[in-house]
């Protein structure tokens, strides 16, 4: 069993990822610091548990504050500031420390001791409602696949990326559970190597059969037919439908449509940002030239090379096949079918409070 | 100035292309296995530059075996032989390496001597040939640049990868001295990172500005209008104009036509295979799983893992734009356009014979 992040009696043990595959090795902590910088450095990641993460990190830092703290709701304001300006493309870092926020304010006439309890309650109900979650998208993703499967993903949605099975990851392995899946291929997904390195593994250790590629190589696959449809996350999705995620994902929807293959996107109704028309004002993270031109500490191209390196790329909803969620395969036109579902939960909000 | 390979008084000396762009390696060798294996291992690379150093290698033999060998026009064909193995896609090895096979036939009644003397000569030829060759496509294909060009380019296609100025980037080179290019946006190449170890190399000593890209970033540099051509070179190009070039090259001619984005191939025209009816027949070479899985002699990957790795791709001639050669820039439909060169070409010959 793979588990990439856990609170464990006051503290919060993460899997450092930017060590795999070669170690594995845990951090424990109980410094909310030091989980913001696990983040902003990617030893943890993946739009859910980057999520997760967060809501366990306000609730240490409430654990630690609440000995002597004179001004508690400020000191967790800056916290929940401190994780937001960690990565700004993924909405459910946003939509978890606006869960905290609401705790907050709803406790806030309450002991430090009972603040402290309830974001930390909330924190494990974000994480368990996410591993919920991933099986859910796995038995609805599922069913689109036809048998004898091949599928190429992109970037790692699995174990690592969640609070448990994955998304795109967790319709990969529960169509292997129901022997529908043959073969799967992944896209190595550069910079950071996340398909070589931990997708891979994480197919090797469930025993799907996989075999890596450069992220050149999708296209010819996919012109020589041997790919049957193309499987990846999100970090965030607009009410049209754009999808924010790892960069290349655009790339692979084109290449997907071009060739007639259906682009399967993947993500828990988390991911969906219901404030935002279409993808064009999703910030997109640029992250550090040293991440593109070292690779295993040593330099790759010659000193004082320019380099562009978006983190995430915007793929137009117009090209994505379904939307598949806890709630359902979504389908274009994607605002009405968001917006049903938003609805219905603002109604269902209402009725409760 | 760089100088990949050149004839240095009976020995062959080269640049290690593998150790660049760290360290500025040179070989010098009378062997012409060094030879054959340097072009195995791309520390010799580019389809012209293989051409020329497996003509230099033929003629290297031919002077080491001139004392003492009693059955030469067998020696030699093993030497041909060896040569031809080393890479099966590039069309230029193969035509390079009948130009030395006619000349052995046309002078086996001759002294080793002279053989060798005949061998060297044409060996001399190809690549003073193919470094006027350069100097045309530039010229050829800066005519179809607008002013403020902003390119994107794939591999290395200059002076490390020809006997001149390159091809796709003689066009580039030209440009910027015409004034016409603005940018150069360069993939990195996986997985050898011929982008970012060679070409990033050669543009900063040109002093040309470029900026590097992951290959999977291309696609989003095309949505925000960014690129205004994608040029790349080839490895073989089909009587229709379907084109083998390095793997990626295919993703890149898709996501241009996708974007309306003209996609340029440049090549000498010994790239041309005019035996070859359409790309279905090229062979395609595998590389080795090791290139892919380990980058500075460090695992990327959990071990065990499959790998997928072609050295090439096949982009149909109906995607390509225009092929430039030093003949003159080719449109499609290429069969009547490379069939009117090639029956020039024989109509010649058969006059001076």
């Amino acid at each position: 069993m793979i588990t990439p992040l856990e609170w464990r009696g006051g503290r919060i043990r993460f899997l450092d990822q930017t060590k795999l595959p070669t170690e594995e090795t845990y951090v424990e902590t109980d410094d909310p610091e030091v989980v913001a910088d696990a983040i902003r450095q990617l030893a943890i990641r993946g739009a859910p548990l980057i999520g997760i993460a967060a809501a366990y990190g306000v609730a240490l830092s409430a654990s630690k504050l609440q000995t002597g703290s004179s001004n508690l709701a400020s000191a967790l304001q800056r916290t929940l500031d401190m994780f937001a300006s960690t990565r700004p493309t993924a909405v459910n870092l946003f939509w978890a420390l606006n869960r905290q926020k609401r705790i907050l304010e709803n406790k806030a006439d309450h002991s430090p001791e009972v603040i402290a309890r309830s974001l930390l309650a909330e924190a494990l109900k974000i994480h368990e409602e996410d591993r919920g979650m991933c099986t859910r998208i796995g038995e609805q993703g599922a069913g689109l696949l036809s048998s004898d499967a091949v599928v190429l993903t992109h970037c790692n949605t699995g174990r690592l990326a969640t609070g448990g099975s994955g998304t795109a990851q967790s319709i990969i392995s529960t169509s292997w559970e129901h022997k529908k899946l043959k073969h799967v291929y992944i896209d190595e997904t550069r910079p950071l190597f996340q398909g070589a390195r931990l997708t891979a593994w994480e197919l090797g250790r469930l025993g799907i059969p996989s075999t890596l590629i450069t992220d050149n190589t999708a296209a010819f696959l996919m012109q020589k037919r041997i790919i049957h449809a193309v499987i990846t996350g999100a970090d965030r999705i607009t009410l049209n439908g754009d999808v924010a995620n790892k960069v290349g994902t655009y790339n692979l929807a084109v290449l997907a449509h071009y060739h007639s293959i259906p682009m399967y996107v993947a993500a828990p109704s988390s991911s969906i940002d219901f404030e935002m028309e279409d993808g064009k004002d999703i910030p997109i993270e640029q992250r550090s030239s040293v991440e593109m031109l070292q690779v295993n500490e040593k330099r790759i191209a010659p000193p004082n090379t320019q380099v562009f390196s978006p983190a995430f790329d915007v793929t137009p909803g117009s090209l994505v096949s379904a939307i598949i969620t806890e709630r359902g395969v979504f389908r274009a036109p994607y605002r009405d079918a968001f917006n049903a579902v938003h609805h219905e939960d603002v109604g269902v909000k209402s009725g409760i409070a």
